[in-house]
């Protein structure tokens, strides 16, 4: 995750407007979904080419179209061409390197964001990007690949649930931008229980496998926190948006997600300030345990090397036949008892001052 | 407490609006504890049904409804669509995992705020949810379990003591936050105790497990912290608020909620700042033990190290009579007095050289 | 100095405006000092009631009553009554635990701050609250026990010396305001004094004392930095006040003081960095000295671990007699030289390489 | 890249508006391309005298003068008097040491940016800087050496690809912060493959030279911060620039630069923190080893100290004829495989202990 | 250094406006140099008494006085009286601890800033205070002593060099305030040549001088830069300023200067984070060596421990008549040459597993 734009680089030179893809291809085949509905009335096709949403322009019934898949850029352009999008945007779109951001234009309201998901095996987050497009009547959604998490949407409005029919294409945008705030909660709630898993490891058993995991999950969230930030502006933007492509109504709603998404970035800031703490815990408990074994090592070395350089100094092998003064110890009666008790008698000395010093 | 939104993915896919409760059950019963009064007279009742309190809706007396207890959801609902509260705040007054923030509608404010208390034998802070409607004869609380913090309150009330029987629901409203405010004072006072208590023991004997409650405390105040910053918001926004459900004569109390607040916000910083100065101290006290028993391990290895080699040198084999070159040393007369001068000359040498380095 | 909200939880629970003293007690007795002056008079009184004050409200000659002493909650509850002071002021002023603070009422500003001294022997900064009214004609100061930093706005009075006598009571309040913070201009002198003189005992013999010093130091400048940045605010309001209490021509006066602040803030913001670099050097120091032994205690291994091992070596007892390949050497004519020269050449390369790799 | 004004002590004492040349001299030769064009024509030619560009001035085509080196001072000058340019400005282009700036005069803008580039070998960022003068027909743009991230803009203008040759002044200026911010993408594109590399280095073979090499890193993005945030000015002031020489239609243009921008400081900053991260683990890792290192040694010293002092023990000379009790175990039968036997028990012992530790 | 605001407590309890001298005497006489301009005349003399200035009052050239040398209090106060100058301004421009700040008057315009000098010698910034007047017609300047950074001007002046004599007061303390900055830049340089050098020494050869030198060099910079930045917010008020002081023409001027200014913060800063990364790689190259150390000494051990056990093994006196158990390997033919081989062997064995970890 760290080469993060990767692929711009196929763009530069280029007049600024002309779409490129930039981006891995994450589908193999483009899928157009249609849904069209008012208060009473509800139609869904699934397709493969723009053509079909042509006819839907300008209806005064509330048109979705979906769009799965970034890399055929014909299609793209010829979609957006119809419904009036600014070169720009076009461009947008199809770069899949966007930072989150809001642009207004007279007749539509383009909007950017990253959608995230965790990969429970790998510990991963990985993410792809979404563009919507709110005009008159109409949204548009552009996703790189397919996913679910506008499923709830679609069966409300199948269903017809909530407020979702009987409300404009504003209230459609909400309630997609709604899932996807909601999908950064089931996010954080799974990195929320790794934390917690790893908070018992280290406190059980550190190893350096549980530092590089926490190492880890902290790049994750430089990453999580970088996305999550600038949809705040997003939102915040589109509150106090003045167009007249969102209703007031819509509003109150949309402030409701902002109190999301500044929950979502304040449980991102806190599990920084966690995992921080964590390394903090795991290089202290790295120090406590070095301590451990320096005082292991000196206790062995102060109790034995006394002894050693004491059963050394019997092993000399000076002639004590020559000389009364050499190592009479040697020849006395109770010479090995004595040398035995003052050897145990050093030993339990040096215990005592350690222990006096508290080092075990 | 780093699992912060649990239970929130038993929402997503909902429609907004919809009421779910979100949280632990905390209590078994639901409990409606019901106050009317106005300067002469007052009422209290404690009732188990939503039913008995529409009657109080309209009156000219003050009417301050608490519910402990939020996992009956149609009660609250019902509460709500009499009091004419909107669907998202009956949504947000269910979901105990807000954070706090106050929304301002035509006919009622609606502030969601934690209370905390300081669990002496857990050492932990343990946090509930107080969501607080203002309207303008009534002030409606949901607690999520029974508390006993607004019981002065209600003191004051039934004593007719100070000026709150004389005043309307904003007075009302204010004492009530007054008294959660008041009750992270004594919170903090506890912690401002646990820190003493630490700092002593960091000083007489630090120990691993000194490390590890200076961590524990130091992720509460993370916690705190996340929680006391909002609503300083909140209040803040009540003081500039200009829906006229609060008097102005109100409103120089509320600025007094607000410096107590700002006077919290410092002093749990102020408590941040002396835990990351305590853990400094804890790391800088491991790294001199650690060199203290290093200089104790090479002092000893300096000393005997070299005596141990002079011990050895006099116990080699060589055979002597073969040639006067071998070992000579061990037929004189002095020899085993003169190589124990040598040894102790050698080690009054190395104290000398440590004594000089000022090592002990 | 950490638990620093104590006291409080004496208040929780009653009404808001009930005058309790907070803090401890000071002072045996309450002590009442009384100046009224203009141009031409000066009159000076001390007492012990607070009844004698009553006549000096509404003369038009400025009138200064100084209470040092507020544990007798009555007297300062009648001197407030008699000048109209808020009920949440009494409380306020009684409070001793408050955050510094402007508050701006109809007929008078109500200003808390905090007054420093150093203690230089125990080297600890001690404070005391101050409150400050300053009405159309009079300013009333509250101390918690007698101090002497007024003493020289006192004298100045009494001399008529300066502007004092010729203005009114806004140069009056400027005037023990400016007293104020001049005196933290010598707590921080003080605390300079003993940076440098840490400063030399870190480079001259850094001990785990200083270290302790040096934390205890932080945690100062932590507590002084709290109480001086919301005094620039004070004055930064006081500064901007409109009420017409204070007069352009002391405003000029009042910016000097908050530049002087502004000066005092950053004084202890450089303190406060100039603090975390010396914890630095510290553990850098210690760091150099571990590695210095280490040094000593790898040479040392290193040379004689060798020499033991040869000396070991021709210490066994193999049988020379039972095979000519049996320790040879021990009976060769120069064995025994021989030996000591390959000790020495062993250890002359070790030195050699220790050099070469500028370990010594 | 430390001495970051070095050169600036030429202008010292001179007047304000003293043309000379600041910085290195990077090119041998100034060389002077022309390009005029409109909807219909378009003309180019090289110079190296300034005097033929004197006949574009006030042409209603569009004039694109660029100057390659700027060693020349009357060059600079004259082509600076000829389109009305300030003392200042001209001052300005000559000093290489500026930061990222705009001005704006009455009939120009005034733009300073840096223009960075990747050296692959070297791993470091080489930058020069860029000057553009933006006239009501005409953009000057100066550059230290020739380079050829301008080249697309030739190309596009040459063979009138997309809006270029269609639009004014304003939209050539864009072009060509376009082309420049473009190029940061490359740069930041270049180092987020360096940082991937780093990555892999230090989880499988981290050594020393990684850590000079992240050293380095951070360095170099020190710089790149410093010179992207003052971009960003630069260009949010265009966007909200109001003199009448950049159209509205361009601002949508400027806009998606701006947003480019922000795009690239996200970048640094997140790099910055991942570089920071990367230290960290270098540290633990290395923390870890040492950790390892000690554990070893004190393996080896712990279970071999007391063999080696046993048969020590059994090497001492006692006269075990003159007494019984002198080291009768040497006179046992089995008295070597009881001794050999004992020390293997005290081995196991110690293994035992360490594995029940969790040492190895 | 530290000692920032010593000599202050001379001046407490005097009445605000009080001239006194603070700060070190630097200069012995004080000297006043007289220039007197404009577009035709010029007249330069130096005096040491201040009536010779008083004729100069009002006339319509432009008058600049500099003072070196502020310990003549009666002096500076008969200056200031005859000019105008408020009494805090005179109290002001008397005490050199001052913060450099801006004040408006309606007749002049206060600047105290600070002008620093390199030490080349010490490596130490020494600073003095400057003051500035700037007047209708008349500009006052006042040193602690004789410098040279203003020679330029005057030389400028006297040749009639720029726009200088053209000009008004304003152009004058304009021209004097960019010899002020431009300083800075000069001892910016001096310091970057000096991060440099250490630069190299850090990767050649670091020792503990060279960490005292970095944190030497770290905390001049905190004492720069709490200079540096009051400097920014001076001159962004003149640049602002609406008093008619400062003519349109000249503020473009001194937004040049607003440029510089930002240039010399940006470069602080830039300084701050290389000695900030400086001492960090300081700290990992100790911690590397150590690492080394400590594996040398673990390889030592590690080799030569285990063949010190053999040694020490066939040293031990069992007696080998009294049972074929006791030690048959002393009797062995090839017992030596065995033991030897073993010895090899275990050597190879242990040398082959540090290879294996890469320990060397």
């Amino acid at each position: 995750m760290v080469r993060q734009i990767k692929g711009r680089s196929k763009k530069s030179g280029l007049p600024p407007g002309t779409p490129v893809h930039v981006g891995d291809r994450k589908t193999e085949i483009i899928k157009i979904s249609l849904i069209d509905y008012d208060k009473e009335s509800f139609e869904m096709r699934v397709t493969q080419t723009v053509e079909e949403c042509f006819a839907y322009k300008g209806k005064p019934t509330v048109t979705w179209i979906n769009v799965d898949g970034l890399h055929e850029v014909s299609s793209v352009e010829q979609l957006g061409n119809c419904f009036g999008l600014h070169p720009l945007t076009i461009e947008d779109i199809l770069n899949t390197e966007q930072r989150p951001k809001l642009d207004v234009f007279d007749t539509y309201i383009f909007i950017v964001v990253k959608m995230h998901t965790w990969n429970e095996k790998t510990k991963e987050i990985t993410g792809e990007q979404m563009s919507l497009i709110l005009g008159d009547n109409f949204v548009i959604t552009f996703q790189e690949k397919e996913g679910d998490i506008f499923d709830e949407v679609r069966n409300r409005i199948k269903n017809n649930k909530g407020r979702i029919r009987k409300s404009g294409a504003d209230y459609l945008a909400y309630s997609l931008m709604d899932a996807l705030v909601d999908n950064y909660f089931r996010v954080l709630e799974s990195i929320g229980e790794d934390i917690e898993e790893m908070d018992e490891e280290l406190i059980k058993n550190p190893t350096p496998r549980t530092l590089h995991k926490i190492h880890f999950l902290k790049r994750e969230m430089i990453f999580l926190r970088k996305t999550v930030w600038p949809i705040r502006e997003v939102i915040s933007r589109l509150v106090r948006e003045e167009t007249g492509l969102i209703k007031d109504s819509t509003k109150i709603y949309l402030r409701d997600i902002y109190d999301h998404i500044i929950q979502i970035i304040d449980t991102v800031e806190t599990y920084r300030d966690v995992i921080s703490g964590m390394l903090d815990v795991y290089l202290s408990s790295i120090s406590n345990r070095m301590n451990a074994v320096m005082k292991v090592l000196t206790i062995f070395a102060a109790i034995f090397i006394p002894l050693t350089f004491i059963v050394g100094l019997y092993g000399m092998n000076f002639n004590t036949e020559k000389s009364p003064y050499n190592m009479p110890e040697l020849n006395w009666y109770y010479g090995y008892p004595v040398a035995l008790g003052l050897m145990l008698f050093v030993s339990l000395i040096m215990l005592f001052l350690f222990k006096k010093k508290k080092w075990f």
